[in-house]
């Protein structure tokens, strides 16, 4: 960042913005945070304000937003089933959102119902603004436009899946799991399980459920009994989008995005860059390829006109 | 797209684009434009109208946009240093305008300068829509944004470079040249030069003008002399963008974008998508990165939330 913005940035007024949720994403949320030049927290929201989990002293922890003052965005870091209730709450309050709901099925039915409420309340809502989805949705709707016909595939990792190791847990004998995504290309994934057997349970049946289980049914599965699944756990991941496509008339248009990141760390960032964006929008809901990419980034657009 | 999408595309009122210059952007421009659903071919400008290139008879040729009727949007495909002219002279009469003007530095000026004349004579002015400056530029700012602190690497090609042909042509001596740019990592590109030379010139002699001239003297620069620097011409283009950086306060965080394309086709597409993104902006001058990416596709937003 060029030293006379960062200046001009330390003069603004801060956006001032609140963290509910402090798992994982929302750890890495706060240090996005402390980072961002044009940002105040104004506190954490969780269940048990009385849990700092090592969360600095002069950062408020509280277990209801109202307990916050002049709140202007919150960044929902809660499980995406959380989400929806929790911007309501929000937006109704004047609140602006950002979260990184994930379901992708159902992203244009949240946009929908936020919108209607953001609208309403003269606030914005920024949703599924994580990287996949999120800042993947923008590198996949910029590649859908350049090369209007051909086929994008997103493969994912290798990384540890949430959902999938989630759906595992829940398997009757499973004391701890993991479940790995590894791409094998064309948007196809194989599923490497790792889980430790609870006493009494047999591990052949345990990872027979598994595969039967409807996250895992339909790919390649392999289920490994391990000592310590906490051994093996790495919060990297990584996104290989490949689009081969035709500009025109003219085939064999050739892309590929990849990235090999920390993923809470780069939820946590691409939240801050949304929450950011939200100021600056029009009351609505929003996913990141409805907004202008600059938005993101800190400070007046015409700083930033040398990325172009 | 979704067949549906499609029929609704159809039956919408079409945008009605001129192409102005034909060169291989403003063809490659024309191609894009047939495939386009949602829009209708005004015209071609050119020079000599009397030459119509191909140019299939139901589109008509002329000399002035003023023959045309109905432009919503012109095509600027003229060389970079005449577009602020002719942009200049659309926008006053009320048509939007889109280009791919590609001298980085200049490109701030440029917006101001066109921004001016759009707000005052409501239009939209999109610049700098090519694939560099233009798709590379939203990658970038992405990266930026979701990586605060770090560096971005663009490397180019191998392709041939138009500036860089450009300037050999002008050193005395030479019949024809192609320029090549090479990528040789971080950002810094070798140049492998073409030429045939005029008779009664000594090699040697040209080669080094060649060496010295502003456009190579700070790179690693190789002239070889051929018999036809025709046979050697291929209009395929690469980029390799990459950024390593901190997302938060997470270090190592790797992203890279890469292409293999045919320039002017993908140049001629996001041409025609900076002109679709025209018709949705208010009144003023824009680049790609503050344009929001769903604006590059045709028809309604709804229909693309599937894409996050």
């Amino acid at each position: 960042m060029p030293v006379g913005l960062l200046i001009t940035l330390l003069k603004m007024k801060k956006i001032r913005a609140a963290v509910v949720g402090y798992g994982n994403i929302g750890q890495f949320t706060l240090q996005a945070l402390e980072e961002a030049p044009d940002f105040e927290i104004a506190g954490v929201v969780r269940r048990d304000a009385g849990d700092r989990n090592g969360i600095p002293v002069e950062i408020p922890v509280v277990s209801d937003i109202d307990e916050l003052k002049d709140v202007d965005v919150a960044i929902l870091a809660t499980p995406t089933r959380k989400v929806e209730e929790n911007a309501v709450k929000c937006l109704k309050k004047g609140i602006n959102t950002v979260d990184s709901f994930d379901i992708h099925t159902k992203i244009a039915e949240l946009r929908d119902n936020l919108g209607k409420v953001a609208r309403e309340n003269g606030t914005v809502s920024v949703i599924s603004a994580g990287w996949d989805p999120g800042s993947d949705s923008v590198v996949r709707a910029l590649l859908e436009a350049v090369a209007p016909k051909g086929i994008t595939y997103t493969n994912f990792g290798p990384g540890m899946s949430m959902g999938h190791t989630v759906a595992v847990k829940a398997v009757e004998g499973v004391k701890a799991a993991l479940s790995m995504t590894i791409p094998v290309g064309t948007g196809i994934h194989r599923r490497m399980v790792y889980v430790e057997v609870l006493p009494g349970y047999d591990f052949d049946k345990v990872a027979a459920a598994i595969k039967a289980d409807p996250y895992f049914a339909s790919d390649e599965t392999h289920v490994m009994n391990v000592e310590s699944v906490d051994a093996l756990k790495d919060m990297g991941h990584g996104v290989n989008l490949v689009r081969k496509g035709v500009s025109g008339k003219t085939q064999n248009q050739l892309f590929e995005f990849d990235m090999k990141i920390n993923n809470p760390a780069l939820t946590g960032q691409v939240l801050v860059c949304a929450a950011r964006a939200a100021m600056r929008q029009q009351p609505g809901c929003y996913t990141m390829i409805e907004i202008p990419v600059i938005d993101l980034l800190p400070g007046d657009r015409d700083k930033w006109i040398h990325l172009v």
